[in-house]
């Protein structure tokens, strides 16, 4: 297919902005310039902008501009189920598998993800990991919206809405590879749900499968709860790491999120293997799970991205809302305010979360010759002052909505908080109808419990 | 002195609303109307409002109205220290104390106070209660802001900048009393900074004088670090909690901040004695201290309030950002999905915190009698929606930002986001300016260390 997109023939010029490259130096200009020619970042520096004839100029009056954020862990149709059922716990088996098995459909997904995406860019996410159910939906809003994208078909045995066994999964898998492979922004993947829901047996298959398809990246659940963890010794005498591994699953181009229930083994396994890791604060510390080791992830050598989860389980999909669980979940486990510092938060949600989706020679830093993707954060507001630290800023003061502008691939996907490749209102409604379906279904459903 | 407050002369309808009066029925209307008569809710309701002559008539447009929020602990004088050696362990006494020494004035306090009272404006909350030093300018200011607000005139033994000894300090006090004990909106408050640093003798003193003064809140960080318990055992044999009770202040009119290291014996005695507690999730958790167990001192009858603490350690003073931590807190203590539903965190922020504060039979919840202290919530954002429950959405997804609307006692304090009583820019711009001398000490110290 012909993914030929809409290229600014002028060359785009931002002056008067508080610069931070997340480059291996943590360069910061201030003021500083971006020169932008295509897609790509062409050149960047402190002080005069370089002189540019038919170049669109923007002065981003002291703003920050920073690489375009990764979240690294989401299903982005699920938008729909948010705030579902908080704090019921069973609400799984309750409500969720139900609901999911009585009105997952390719439109179900559209409009969830539509929604995501619109939250995604007004939250300065440019780049996102997503793995649900009807998958080349998923994909093809992101290609709509502009997103950066890793789109993971998932597979599970729980009779999911769009597989009855995994021959139709894998044939899933399958079209979409087919119709992404050459997509500038969408990367086609396949995506185990979980150990406990693929099985020893089909992990082996998409192991195999994944040694013939090397750069399509694999996402999975990993030790995400007590339960799996008994459910790998129960049937495996051995840990869920340990399972996967054996599978033939653990390897680069693994990403695992969640990591929550990990033992030294597991993660020199982990280490060893040089696979990717997703923390989900939110969504973890919601659910009572408990608080990932990232610190000693991260002191292993692996990359770990910041995930929202579904909207289900973290209610919002950008990522300004997680730094400071993750933040303060590190210090609470190291007892102590020096752990995970605001600048590494930071890191993670641009640059390393790139490198855990290995997207990082393209992404996640602004530098000459990377991809144009990136956001300019207004200074506006009178919480954001003073400023003795822009990541501290960043992480414990700034807000989704301090986003103005968002560039992906340099082309807008918002302006002035304007989104330009959507319609947010739109989306919204269309959302809300489906809610009200899922309503009267709840109500049947508590009516015959 | 006469504190006569500019009276809107004409009723206030308030239409079209979901309102969450958060009384003992959590009584929604939904589309409601609220009726203000001066200072007061004079009546509510579901469906057509009534017909009132001259009468200024708000549609709302669904949005949601609620009880403005109520801040129960914060230091509005330090903003300008906001996020200022974040990750520094030894911050406290490398740069803090000697900033405070050095520059904190009544002049200082001032700045802080009003970008303070902004900020708490701008994000839904309508009554805070301060603790910090030269409290009479703290007081000023939140009468010109419009703010409901308990000053403490802070007690401390470390040579704080506004008293060289406790009889200085009681002078600050009888001071503060004496000028705000008649203000409709400010109540005088006197505020042992904490056990260890007031010591039993002055602890002693403060009870005296509070017998003699029931009606004047006492204010203090209580059980808020290991030093702290260490401290009590050391110099008493006992608990901190115990120290205080035996001191003569653990009386209904104390409001205890922080509140982390308890054991069963010290939330008995507070339960016994009645006193209100605050719990300061970011802040606590920011500095890797710990988790408070709000869920046992809710379980032991006490009354928990929610607090930002000052922007130095919580770096923001809207409650918002308060509510995931808290209610993560409180999960991944019991180790599930259920504890404090969402609902109670909304109940913590509005009616219960007002309780702590002794201010519920004023404001906290939206009734018929009550002074008119509300805020509208705006549901224009795609990553609100679709509700499932408004509790729900308010805890995880809404952002101060969201807050358009801000009334106390029936004044506008914020109309369609523009603050109405003070001038944002500029207190944003005095507050940089004081920030730059800060940086200036701060590379000093850096220097000669
Ligand atoms: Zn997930
Ligand atoms: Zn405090």
């Amino acid at each position: 297919m012909d993914w030929a997109r809409p290229v600014n023939p002028m060359t785009t010029l931002l002056t008067n902005a508080w610069i931070l490259t997340l480059d291996d130096e943590l360069t910061q200009h201030d003021p500083g310039w971006i020169q932008i020619d295509g897609t790509t970042i062409t050149a960047l520096g402190s002080g005069t902008p370089p002189s540019i004839t038919n170049a669109e100029i923007i002065d981003c009056g002291g703003d920050i501009v920073m690489p375009g954020m990764v979240n690294t862990h989401c299903h982005m149709g699920m938008s729909v189920f948010r705030g579902l059922a908080e704090d019921v716990d069973d609400r799984l088996y309750r409500y969720i598998l139900p609901l999911e098995r009585k009105f997952v459909t390719a439109e179900m997904v559209r409009v969830g993800s539509t929604l995501a995406a619109v939250e995604l860019i007004q939250g300065g996410v440019t780049t996102v990991a997503d793995m649900y159910y009807f998958e080349t939906e998923v994909a093809d809003v992101c290609d709509r919206a502009g997103l950066r994208a890793i789109v993971g078909q998932t597979l599970a045995d729980f009779d999911p809405p769009d597989h009855k066994n995994f021959d139709v999964g894998f044939a899933r898998v399958e079209q979409l590879v087919d119709a992404y492979r050459d997509h500038p922004l969408v990367t086609p993947s396949i995506a185990p749900h979980a150990p406990y829901s693929t099985g020893r047996a089909v992990m082996e298959r998409i192991a195999l499968w994944s040694s013939d398809h090397p750069n399509v990246p694999v996402q999975m659940h990993l030790a995400e709860s007590t339960l799996e963890v008994e459910w790998a010794l129960k049937t495996h005498n051995q840990s869920t790491v340990a399972v996967t591994r054996d599978a033939g699953l653990l390897k680069p181009n693994l990403i695992c999120a969640h990591c929550l229930q990990l033992d030294d083994a597991d993660i020199t396994m982990m280490s060893e293997a040089q696979v990717c890791v997703v923390t989900n604060p939110r969504s973890n510390g919601k659910a009572g799970r408990g608080i990932a080791p990232v610190e000693r992830l991260r002191n292993a050598g692996l990359p770990v991205g910041i995930g929202s989860d579904g909207a289900m389980s973290g209610n919002t999909l950008d990522l300004f809302s997680q730094f400071a669980p993750v933040s303060m979940f590190a210090k609470l486990l190291g007892g102590s305010r020096k752990p995970l510092p605001a600048v590494d938060v930071i890191r993670m949600a641009t640059i390393e979360g790139a490198r855990t989706l290995s997207l990082n020679l393209k992404t996640g830093s602004l530098e000459a010759g990377k991809q144009a993707d990136l956001i300019r954060v207004s200074l506006a507001a009178p919480r954001l002052h003073p400023i003795y630290d822009p990541y501290s800023m960043l992480v414990f003061a700034a807000l989704p909505t301090d986003v103005t502008h968002s560039m992906v691939a340099g082309r807008w996907l918002m302006r002035d908080r304007h989104v330009e490749t959507l319609d947010p209102v739109q989306a919204t409604r269309d959302a809300i109808q489906i809610a009200t379906m899922f309503k009267a279904e709840m109500q049947r459903i508590d009516q015959t419990h």
